[in-house]
C-alpha cells in the first residue's frame, strides 16, 4: 500500500510565558519577514530580549501561552481522522515556523518514512510570503527528501467550504447580538496587516483577502453593511489601510453602535484575536460608546473548516494521481 | 516492560446537529440520574425527541456542536505527551459517558491490550453520583478484564495544581475589566446544580464544591467578594440553591455592578458555559444593569490543569507500586 502525508503549516507560538523570548528570536530571524543586511542573529536577539517583556504582559492575560498550537494539534488530529476514512493509513502533520514541532522536525520525519505522496498545506488561506512564503522556503532549506513526491497548496481564499465555515460562525455570533439590534450591525472584516513595501512588491495578500471578503459577503446575499480593515501594525512603516482603530471610531462617528469583529485571516484563535481584537480595541469601541462589539471566535474546531482542508488535500492527491489510479477501500 | 493506561472520563457532547436527538436519549436512558421504574426506554426516546429542537436551538449559537470532545481529546493529548516523560509507554484515553468513544468501547481496549495497571480518573473534579458515580458503574458494567488492575480516582477537588489553574483563569479574566474597577468585582463562583433530593441522599458534590470555593478563595487571600451559585436546573424538582438567575439579580439590588462568573464544576467549555452562562445569564445581567459581566473560560488547555492530572495519575500508579518500584528510564 501507498504511504500518503499531509503536513500543516501554521505559525506556532509560545507555549509558556519562559518561551516568549526564544519564540520571539525566531520570528525575527526570519529573513523573509525581516530582511537585515547584515547582523541578523543581533538583530533577532535585541529584538527578543526588548519586546519580551510588554508581550509577555499580553499574553497573562489570555491564559499565559498561545493557543495556536493547541489548535493547530486539533486540526491536524480532526482532519487526520477525516482524511483516513477516504485514504487508510494517510497520515497528517502540522509544522511550526517559529516553535515545535518546527518545519525541520517534521521535514525530517517525512524524509525519514518515505512516503509516496507528501501535500505541503499551509494553515493560511491567503498567501504572502510573509507567511506560506516563509513556511516553504524553510521547507525546501531544510527537507532532504524527493522533490517530485510533494505537492504545494499556495492558497485556498475562495474554497467554498473554507467561505462556509466563515458563514457559519458569522451567524453564530450574530445571535449573540440582542434581536432587536442584529439587524443594524456592521460586519467588520479585520486582516492581519502587511507592510505597504510588500504588497507593493506584488504580494497577493491584499487582493486574495478581499475575494475572501466579497465570496463571504455574496454567499450571505449581503445581509449586513460590512467593512474591511488591517490589524497588528508594528514599526514605523506604512501599513495596509485603513487600520482598525480608524475604522471603529470612523464607525461610531457615523452612529453605528453594533460591530461584529470577524478576524478574516487567521484560521484558530491566538494572540492578535483574543488580546488584541477581544482587550485592546474593545477598548477603542468602548471609548467610541460602540453599544455591542463582539469579536468572532476563530474556526478553531470547525468541522466545517477541516472538511475544507479534506477537500484541499484530496484535490492534491488526486493531481498527483494517487486517489483516481487506486480506488481505496473502507478497510483496506 | 509492564505497561500502564490512564482512563480519563467525560460526558461527551453532541458533535453535530444531527447528533443532538441520539445524545440526549443516551443521557435519558442513564439510570443513574433518571431513575424510571419501568419504560427507561421510552422515557428517553420520548425526552430526546420532546428536547433535541430547542436544545438544537442553543447548539447552533455556539459552534453546532459541543466543544467537550475536543478539549477532552487535547487534555488527553497532553496529559499523555507529560506522563510519557515519566513513564514510556503509557497510554491515555478519554471514555465519553453519552457520546463516542463510549465507556464501552475504552473498556474493551484496554481489557484487549492487557496493561498491567490502569488509572480510571474523572474529568470531574466533585463526586457525584451523577457524573463520576454513572460513569464508574458504566465501566464496572462493561469492563471485562481483571479488576485488581484498577485504581478508581474518585475526586480532587482540593488538589494544589488543580485549584491553581482555576486562579490563573480568574487572574486573566480580572484583567479583561476596566482598570479602575477592578477592586469592585464580585467572584460568582457558578456550580452545575443537582436535585435536593441526590443531596439530601449524601451525595458528597455540595461539599466538596464548597471546599473547592474556600481553598481557591484561601489561596488567593480573599482578595475580592465571593459568592456560590448553582445552574442548569431542570424539571419541576428542588434543586440545590441559590440558582445563579437569583444571585445576579440580588448583587445588582446590592449595587453590585462587576461580576465575574467561575464556572466552577466542569473543567472544559461547553453548552452550560457557552451558552449557559456567557449568552442566557449575559440577557439577565445587562436588564439588571450589571456594568461588566464576564465569564471566566473553562480550564480548556490550561497546563496547569493537565499538571494536576499527571500527579493525580502519578500518586494513583505509586499507590499501585508501580512507579515506586520500579525505576523508569528516559529512553526506556
Amino acid at each position: 500500500m501507498n504511504k500518503y502525508a499531509v503536513v500543516l503549516f501554521n505559525l506556532g507560538g509560545p507555549d509558556s510565558l519562559e518561551a516568549i523570548k526564544p519564540f520571539l528570536f525566531n520570528l525575527f530571524s526570519d529573513r523573509d519577514i525581516f530582511k537585515i543586511p547584515v547582523g541578523q542573529k543581533i538583530f533577532a536577539k535585541i529584538m527578543s530580549v526588548f519586546r519580551a517583556p510588554s508581550v509577555k504582559e499580553k499574553y497573562k492575560r489570555i491564559g499565559g501561552k498561545s493557543p495556536i498550537n493547541d489548535w493547530t494539534r486539533l486540526q491536524q488530529s480532526m482532519l487526520q481522522q477525516e482524511l483516513q476514512k477516504l485514504v487508510p493509513g494517510i497520515e497528517v502533520y502540522a509544522a511550526m515556523r517559529y516553535w515545535h514541532p518546527t518545519i525541520r522536525d517534521i521535514a525530517d520525519k517525512v524524509t525519514e518514512k518515505a512516503f509516496d505522496k507528501v501535500v505541503l498545506l499551509p494553515l493560511y488561506p491567503h498567501y504572502s510570503i510573509t507567511t506560506t512564503g516563509s513556511s516553504f522556503n524553510e521547507w525546501k532549506r531544510v527537507y532532504k527528501g524527493e522533490a517530485e513526491k510533494l505537492t504545494y497548496v499556495y492558497d485556498y481564499f475562495d474554497n467554498q467550504r473554507y467561505i462556509n465555515a466563515l458563514n457559519e460562525r458569522i451567524d453564530e455570533t450574530i445571535l449573540r447580538f440582542p434581536e432587536n439590534v442584529r439587524d443594524d450591525i456592521q460586519l467588520l472584516f479585520s486582516a492581519h496587516g502587511l507592510p505597504e513595501s510588500i504588497a507593493k512588491q506584488g504580494d497577493p495578500y491584499p487582493k486574495q483577502i478581499d475575494k475572501t471578503v466579497a465570496c463571504v459577503m455574496k454567499a450571505r446575499n449581503f445581509s449586513h453593511g460590512y467593512h474591511l480593515c488591517f490589524q497588528s501594525k508594528v514599526g514605523p512603516a506604512k501599513w495596509l489601510k485603513p487600520s482598525i482603530d480608524e475604522m471603529i471610531r470612523g464607525l461610531a462617528e457615523k452612529r453605528k453602535k453594533q460591530l461584529l469583529v470577524i478576524p478574516i485571516s487567521f484560521v484558530s484563535d491566538h494572540i492578535e484575536t483574543l488580546f488584541e481584537l477581544d482587550i485592546e480595541y474593545r477598548m477603542v469601541a468602548d471609548e467610541a460608546n460602540i453599544e455591542n462589539y463582539m469579536v468572532m471566535k476563530g474556526l478553531n474546531n470547525s468541522k466545517t473548516f477541516v472538511a475544507a482542508l479534506k477537500e484541499l488535500a484530496v484535490q492534491a492527491l488526486q493531481n498527483q494521481s494517487v486517489i483516481e489510479s487506486q480506488p481505496v477501500k473502507k478497510n483496506g
